[in-house]
């Protein structure tokens, strides 16, 4: 029986996507949890029809239950992870009105890291886009809990990581029917944005831009945080697209230095300056793409960011070669992309 | 009588350089204030030989001062900063054993923007580098303070601005024989770097970098922090040089993320990758540089950042055109940048 821990119950969120009378009535059941550094997704999903039957989201990433796990006596990290886990199911069946007990969880993200409940090895590149390549382990989860667990590990390359990214890739490529025999760069923008080059169906390269985290940084911690406000209004996209101009024409250290001089020669208010400084950052993380390369551009992102990818790639001329990935596919990406891998350790096991 | 201000006074370090009988036998004498946003430094120079007589410094730069007067009912922001001036002439003429009221006080860097002493317009480019189209004012301190005090302001150009290192610019200028036909690209490494491109006598361009501030707010407000230490031995040139080498190779936002994968695949040690990080930062700055431009890259740094500025343009194969200024030059450099400036001002007044 897995430990009880009694993280915040209350933090978690639950979505009841389906009516309750349905979840009993779906044969074929996956968990599948998205465990980032900073979030916690735990989903029931129908792998037939790949709709998300109910969910629990939590703010406890990776991150927050390792700090735990390192601050209380419980010393098997395993197993502390698990109870967490055990929590969110808990909550899910609990909710949704039904056991969960014999629903295997396929688990992705950070959850496979040096902060997560076990460290997996990375897969390599080039790594296959139908997920068949990828590293995962079953976890020997029984003594805690009773559900099985597939933790699914990221990928490397000589000079990059990721964790989670590739799955959402494959989960993107399950369910849109992109050309596979050209090449296409794909974009997943955060606060670690991952650009990951696919050829012939294959991962073969891929590079990380810390363009969120800098953009945080740089507005709470530098002398530019006087000269910036967040907003909370409609995005400024005329001043965002002066930012991404200017990253066009001048490297990041010196173009960061024009938020000040706008505020000292009242070019742009602070609002305005808070969508050039963004559009700085993501000015200089686009801009090498060029646009004489056949690939298409894919953008994997919803929302406000990805308004701001739409017109920082517009800026640079890229328009035409853009794809965008709709939101409903991004969101069911990640359970996707682990259905995919789980099928093939299904038969391996 | 100026109104005294009990600011640490403690906090004033005072170097006597030449023995006190030497000073009163000095007939042509100036203060020499720079006055920057993080230090204050007020030396009594001989205008003949340029020799500084006495010092006095304090971490009571003007952002310091700025704060302060904010949070007092003193509303007189002028007479509030040449209180704190007073007191600095006070303790070296304390320490020194003499008058120094007759003495006319050079004010520059930060004391003459919008939180200085006293806000001044810029002067503009292109900007004679003997000082002669240099922007200043002969402050009404007599209220206040028995000195005569000459503000100097700063430069603009229509992208950028700077309030000091002109003024040292002039200082070197003064002390060397570099051949002003030929173009020269001088580099002031700091938190804002500032790299200032002369030629036929005159600056007629400048960026500004936010390498040193970039450099400190990663390595402590980042994920980077964990991958980071800083070391007070010796420098380690090798992994610096790396940096540089990784950043002469891709863009910032990208290169940044290498510092956690140097901690994660183990190939560098926190201490090592301090100073990898560092050439990353200081490799992103001076990239831009090119090695078929016949211009001089004057640098003007002394001790640990000398020997990094060097080798990074040494990465870029620019060594053969790099001419370092010497550091008793560099010195001098903002009192006979004043005093140059002062000529001027002494004629037209």
């Amino acid at each position: 029986m897995a430990q009880k821990v009694d993280f915040y119950p209350d933090f978690f969120y639950l979505s009841l996507i389906l009516p309750a009378s349905k979840i009993m009535q779906t044969a074929n059941r996956i968990l599948s949890c998205d465990w980032g550094t900073s979030s916690f997704r735990l989903r029931l999903i129908d792998t037939e029809t790949r709709q998300c039957i109910a969910e629990v989201t939590s703010d406890n990433g990776n991150a927050s239950i390792f700090n735990r796990w390192k601050a209380q006596p419980e010393s098997n990290r395993l197993r502390f992870y698990l109870a967490y886990l055990q929590e969110g199911v808990d909550a899910l069946a609990k909710k949704a009105g039904g056991r969960l007990n014999d629903v295997p969880i396929l688990v992705s993200g950070m959850a496979s890291s040096t902060i997560g409940m076990k460290e997996l090895p990375y897969g390599n590149i080039p790594f296959a886009i139908d997920g068949h390549t990828a590293k995962a382990e079953w976890i020997d989860a029984k003594p805690f809990l009773p559900n099985d667990v597939l933790l699914i590990s990221g990928v490397q390359s000589e000079n990059d990581v990721m964790r989670g990214e590739e799955v959402q890739l494959v989960g993107v490529m399950s369910q849109v029917d992109l050309k596979k025999d050209i090449g296409a760069l794909f974009l997943f923008p955060g606060t670690h944005s991952k650009h990951i080059r696919v050829q012939n169906g294959e991962i073969v390269e891929f590079n990380t831009f810390m363009t969120g985290e800098m953009f945080e940084v740089v507005a709470k911690h530098s002398i530019l945080a006087h000269a910036v406000t967040s907003i909370t209004s409609d995005q400024d996209i005329e001043s965002f697209r002066k930012g991404v101009e200017k990253a066009l024409d001048t490297d990041l250290l010196n173009s960061l230095f024009s938020v000040r001089i706008n505020q000292l020669k009242n070019r742009m208010t602070a609002e305005q300056n808070y969508f050039y400084l963004s559009g700085l950052l993501i000015g200089a993380e686009v801009k090498y793409i060029q646009s004489d390369d056949d690939s298409n551009v894919v953008l994997c992102s919803s929302g406000k960011l990805l308004k701001l990818y739409e017109n920082a790639l517009d800026c640079l001329g890229l328009s035409r070669k853009v794809v965008v990935i709709e939101s409903g596919i991004l969101d069911a990406a990640a359970a996707a992309g682990q259905i995919e891998i789980f099928k093939n350790f299904r038969i391996k096991r």
